[in-house]
This record gives structure tokens, sequence and C-alpha cells, in this order.
């Protein structure tokens, strides 16, 4: 199960543009790990959200029975990126309907045992946690505002989740450490028994225990659109864990492959196309091909 | 064969500082390489070279034959590094003798298998292809100085060597390339078969024919003094070569990660410290846990 925005994005990158296209973090998230596992999307849009955005989500596999459709606007958010990728601005943002947002877990959805808590309010990250069972693996998505702004909600959850994933400048403001591996271990002990800091190009890093998995980035050429590279990357990590219901050190180490796969996927191809069409085979060459790089015999 | 600068560091960063110590690319570069392999020297200094120095280059097993030491003074260079140590400045730089450096290799030295060139003007470092056999592998390392100042003789340097190595930031430079996958692949087009972009905390990506292997750095939490950690990887890079005196993907993989273990080890002391306490031991713990880690299976 995904809990987050579904949204109508406006891109504009050096080599892409569109325009309302299907968008949001638990969308990207879904359209990986969809590919996996089942996936339940609890979300929520409005009247304007287009019929054929439900049909692309229901043709895609995914259950949106947790999709609240109601009267008002869609979430929009309007985005530009800078020549090397690396940056983006905010041209604008709407938050519209999934600013009130409260989610409310299906009954039917409480056992889900893999559960994604996209970007968003740590309020509202913790209402759903106090929804799902105890035992729940919950993965939390974090960024640089809630640090900021929310500190003691971002603590609270930290305190109750089984992991946190955030990018390494963000990593860094949370745990007033300059050393990633220091960060990543200072923020273990603020909850979370894994720890993923995303590392954009240059891959991800996972902490468990006193592990510490660093997996670089699938080398692509045709970076097109970043938009959703973190989700996706969290799609195809908890997809992968809830298709074998292992989360031993080494199944967390072959899902971080399949994550570093599916988000190589979403940046080369503009919004939700490219694991919107991708196949499982797809995946599986990539993460050989990876596996194939990281053997160091 | 390493032909470089040595000097003579003045270094502070958050956690260490000193004045006057052996230091340069060409003694950074030997500390690791040695490790693995026969080392030889070729650099200057001058008369103000504290003859301890000397000693411990030679008890470190080093061939200094090639070192000359002239009336004048030694390169120095002093730095100062940032609270979380990705940023130094230069606090002053006097290349002193090392500034009219017109490496002679000997006659004995000129069949020396693995050469590496350390960070100098392209123009000494051709002089320095000129005196080599054909077939030498060479490594060669740059700067953007040479990218902004030297770009002819840098371009000619590239369409001579086997190998280059430079930092992103670089590479993006001398690519005009800002996706680091297709900058290290433009640079493979201008003659190297080999590139190494180095990306500090997040490790290193090799390229070689049309394979790419990316590794991360090893996860250290003491990071104490990066000077000399591009030099030292590249120490332990071509030292581990020169050891099995292999240039296949495999070995150059393997070399990867034993060039990976000598600059985390450089890194977490000051000066030379680190590698020359260093015993093989420790490296090959490295290499065997940095294996471990990158393992997917």
């Amino acid at each position: 199960m995904v809990v987050g925005s579904v949204a109508l994005d406006t891109v504009e990158t050096p080599l892409c543009r569109y325009r309302d296209s299907l968008g949001g973090s638990a969308v990207h998230f879904a359209m990986a790990a969809r590919h996996f596992s089942k996936v339940r999307l609890l979300g929520i849009v409005g009247k304007d959200f287009p019929e054929d955005h439900v049909k692309l989500l229901e043709n895609a596999g995914i259950d949106i029975s947790g999709l609240e459709i109601k009267q008002g606007l869609t979430f929009r958010w309007e985005g530009r990126y800078s020549q090397d990728m690396n940056r983006r601005e905010t041209v604008s943002v709407a938050l519209n309907l999934f600013g009130d947002f409260k989610p409310m877990v299906p009954e039917a959805w409480k056992d889900t045992p893999f559960v994604f808590l996209a970007n968003a309010s740590p309020w509202t990250q913790l209402s759903v946690l106090n929804q799902v069972e105890r035992n729940t693996f919950v993965l939390a998505d974090t960024m640089d505002l809630w640090i900021e702004t929310e500190k003691k909600g971002l603590m609270e959850l930290l305190s109750r989740v089984k992991a946190i994933s955030l990018n390494d400048s963000e990593a860094r403001a949370l745990s007033m450490e300059s050393n990633l591996i220091k960060a990543g271990k200072r923020i273990q002990e603020m909850g979370p028994e894994i720890v993923i800091i995303k590392r954009g190009e240059h891959g991800a890093t996972l902490f468990t225990g006193d592990r510490v998995f660093p997996v670089p980035a699938y080398p692509t050429m045709e970076v097109c659109d970043p938009t959703g590279a973190g989700d996706s990357f969290a799609g195809g990590f908890m997809g992968a864990l809830a298709e074998t219901a292992g989360t031993d050190p080494s199944s967390l180490k072959k899902a971080l492959v399949y994550g570093t796969a599916c988000a190589s996927i979403n940046v080369e191809h503009p919004s939700v196309d490219g694991l919107l069409n991708a196949t499982r085979e797809t995946l599986e060459r990539r993460r050989i091909i990876l596996q194939e790089i990281l053997s160091f015999g």
C-alpha cells in the first residue's frame, strides 16, 4: 500500500516537456511497485482529474479503490529542471484537495504487510501509521521542508517507522553530520532500523543494523525527466520486498537493485511513461546488468 | 613508476592540522602502490627537503633513485578544508623547483610497464610519455586548471595515453556533457581506452571499451584529511594492475576495489600516515568487505 499524492504535473526539462500529466509520489511509486506485487493506492483527487488517468491506473493493475474523487481540484505541481538536470525549480504548486487530505485506510487494507508513506507532513504520515497494524513494514519518505518546519512530528514518525528515506542533503541537515555514513547511523539512532539515503545520480546507500550497503545508480545516458525518481526507486524496493516477504540483509540488497533499475527506467522517459511501458523482463535485464557490474569477484 | 610532485604540505581540516609534512601527488601515489608492487618515483625537491622525509620514503620501500635533490626550494602547498570536508581552499602554493621540473626518465626505468603521470602540465606529462616505451600502460591524472589553460596539450595527451583520471566536475567541463556516463564516453572518444571519473565521497566510475563500472567509496566514518585521496586511489589501482600485469575488465575491477580501499585508509589519517602504517592485510580486509557489500547475489 502507498499513501501519498496523486497529481497533475507540468514539467519542463532540457529534453522534454508536458502539461497536466499523471504524476504524484504515490503514482510514481505504484508504477514501479506493480511490477513485483499487488499495489493498493490511497490518495485524493478532484473532479478535474481526467477519466483517462483513472483508466490508466486501473489498466496498470493498481488497486485504486482507495482513491477518493472529491468535489474540488487535484494537486498540481509545475517544475523546471536545470540544464544538467541536477537542480529543479518549483514554478508553482497548488496542494488543493491534497492539502487537507486525511487518509482513511479501508478496513480490508489495514493488514497490508508493506506500506510506503510517500512524502507528506509527518502528522499525516503518523495518522496512517495509527491505522495499520503494529508489525507492518513501513517505509516513510520525507524532505527538507518537514525537517525545517515539523521537526517534532518528524522525530515522532522516526521513532515509529521501520524505515525512512531521504536525500543526501536532507540526511546531513537532519543529522547535523556532514559525513554521510555518520549521518545515516545518526538517523538510525532516531528510531528507524533501516535508513535509505538517496544520492541522485550517484545512487543510494542503505543502512540496516550496523551494515551499510551503497549502490551506484544504473549507468544510464538518457536522463530525460528526473521527476519521480525517488518514488519509483522506493516502488521497486518495496515491491521487491513485498514479492518475497523477506527483509533480511540479502533481500534488502536485492530490493535495492530493483529500486535502482526502476529509477533508471523512470528517468529515461517523461512522466510515468517508462514504468508504464516497461515489462518485468526489462527490469530483470537491468538487475542482471547491475549485478554483473557490481560483482568484483 | 610515478612522475609527479613531492611536496611539503601544510594542511588544516576540521579534525587535524600539520605543517611541512611529506606530501605531493607522487608521494601519495607511491605510499599506496608500494603495497602491491615495486615503485619507482621520479620527482624533484630542494635542499630544504628534510633528510627524515628521504629516509621515510626509503624505509617505505620506494625506489627514489629518480628523486633529484637540487639547489633551491621544494614545492610547498597550504590548504584548508571546509567543515564538511567536501571543499578545500588553497591558502598558498609555491611551485619552486617543481615549476621548472623537466623529468628525465633514467635509462633503466624506460621499460617500466605501468606508469602514472600525476597531475602536472600536459606538456610535462607528454615529455615523459616521449621517454617511455610505446606499449606502456600509462594513466595520466589531470585537473580543471589544464582543461581551462592548456586544452591543446591536454588533447594531445589524451590522444596518446591508455587511461585518464579526473574528477566529476572536471569530466563535465572537459566533455561539455552534464550526464557523467555520457561525459566518460565522450572523453574516451578523445583517445584514452580507459577513463576514470573520481566522484569523491561517492566513489569512482571506470569506463573501458563500452563497459561502465561504478564503484562506491568505502563506507568510512572517519574522514580526517582528504589530501591525496585521488592519488592514493590511483596508487592502489595501478599497483594492483602492476602486481598481476592484467588489464582485462576483471583485473580493472579488482584494481578499482584496491584503489578504493587505499583512498579510504588515506583519508582516515593525516598526511601519509594511513598508508605508511597500513599492512597488506589491512587492505585485503577492506577489499573483502567492499566485495561483500557489493555482492548483490
